[in-house]
């Protein structure tokens, strides 16, 4: 790790910080909102709920990692900065956290759509096995020292991810057809947004390539770890409440109150 | 980071570890009451919940950089003392605290009152979008080190605060007075508590351009954090229970009974 200012450090951890906090927030706000839904779409909120939370853990954890990784370096009579303490910064926390989730985002996208009750666990269950071999063979490329090991494992884990791009915009194009005003707009927009998000991740796994590992400057580990805040924060909690949306317009649309229920039947 | 002795260092100590609590049992409280309130209003309290979760979160990491930023100084013979560590203290996890609940807590006046369904969520998108406009550029000016740099960002932020002042007291004049009886009264009080308790921010963004930055003595901190602590109980904490009490007048007023709900359901 290289030298940053108080300022750079603090960029940093400050996002950790912010990412943690949405997280958690996100939780609790689903957690809370879980009665809004009609009981047949909550799944799809507890999987949210799941993924919010293991992500928040693993931020806690990243910002840590972060603080050990670096000491405070007081000079006199020139400007405190942070320098590697020799403790590394823990980057798999990362792909434990995506091992965990990435099938959860895929599971609660399916278990919000219109799919025939025969169709979803058939699907869940391919898209959840291809979210696992995309992190689980990306990993031994993040890991490797030179750039072809990294090209190579880069290149195997990219064709999951393809597989279920494909599923999500031709396997399901009849399933998003046959959903109805604002939730088939919703249904669209996060397909787009799982898109976009998804696609940050393997740019940011191609840097060590175009850079090499030493042309990697504090700036762009600064820009990387930000990135990686942003694009979790959308892919996670923004995405979660994106799901908890199109429950909740597909709870009204087939006549789900949550007012009404409450006053003849059970509790929650 | 100037020299403060042990009893000035425990006040800001105390005080944050206050805040913390406060903004925990308001949760807490929050949560626990949420079956008190009608189901159009819960999600008021979700968002008053949620904002001082957030607040709980940041309270808890000030408390811990602000030990951080000191360590304690033993002279022999003479009076002890806490002195700059060379840590920075953190200043910024408030505007991070601010991004995230400034939104919200305008968002939750708007979800309690009598406007039309279709009208709050416009109403709820512009207000958030102020606030974020807001926080987001007053932090230029905040970690600006000249006074006339201050003074700019401070003047371009105040615009979307006035922004949020006019549409609270004139574009929701029609729905206040919608409302009647007790209801009426505490949402023209909470009003009032919101301007009261925002406009102790600008003052303390204005502290340096008055004394300029060398001109802040000990005391000058102890009073902008302590005053900071009082500002946020009153605006979070404070707020949030006035929402759930403009929630639960109405909620009565329109008939809602949780005691005749669970008389005939099971409960939760």
């Amino acid at each position: 790790m290289p030298q940053f200012s108080l300022q750079e450090f603090s960029l940093v951890y400050n996002a950790f910080s912010f990412t943690f906090a949405a997280m958690f927030a996100a939780f609790i706000f689903l957690v809370l909102s879980r009665n809004n839904i009609a009981p047949q779409y909550r799944n799809a909120i507890t999987m949210s709920s799941l993924v919010v939370a293991i992500a928040a853990y693993h931020y806690f954890r990243i910002f840590e990692s972060w603080q050990s990784a670096f000491a405070l370096n007081v000079v006199d009579g020139g400007a405190a900065s942070y320098i590697a303490s020799g403790a590394p910064f823990n980057d798999a926390y990362r792909y434990i956290d995506w091992l965990l989730t990435v099938p959860l985002l895929v599971a609660e996208l399916i278990a919000v759509m219109a799919l025939a009750p025969g169709k979803k666990g058939g699907m869940t269950f391919r898209l959840a096995l291809a979210a696992v071999l995309m992190i689980i063979l990306g990993y031994p490329g993040e890991v490797a020292t030179d750039t072809g090991t990294r090209a190579l494992w880069g290149f195997i884990s990219t064709l999951p991810f393809i597989y279920i791009v494909y599923e999500l915009f031709v396997g399901l194009g009849s399933a998003v057809n046959a959903e109805t005003g604002q939730a088939k707009v919703l249904v669209r927009n996060i397909r787009l947004l799982l898109l976009a998000t998804w696609g940050f991740y393997p740019i940011v796994y191609l840097l060590p390539i175009v850079f090499g590992n030493t042309g990697i400057s504090p700036s762009l580990i600064i820009a990387v770890q930000v990135g990686y805040c942003i694009a979790d924060v959308a892919a996670k909690a923004g995405y979660g409440l994106m799901i908890y949306s199109i429950a909740r317009v597909k709870s009204v649309q087939e006549g789900y109150d949550p007012a009404a229920k409450l006053a003849v039947a059970s509790g929650d």
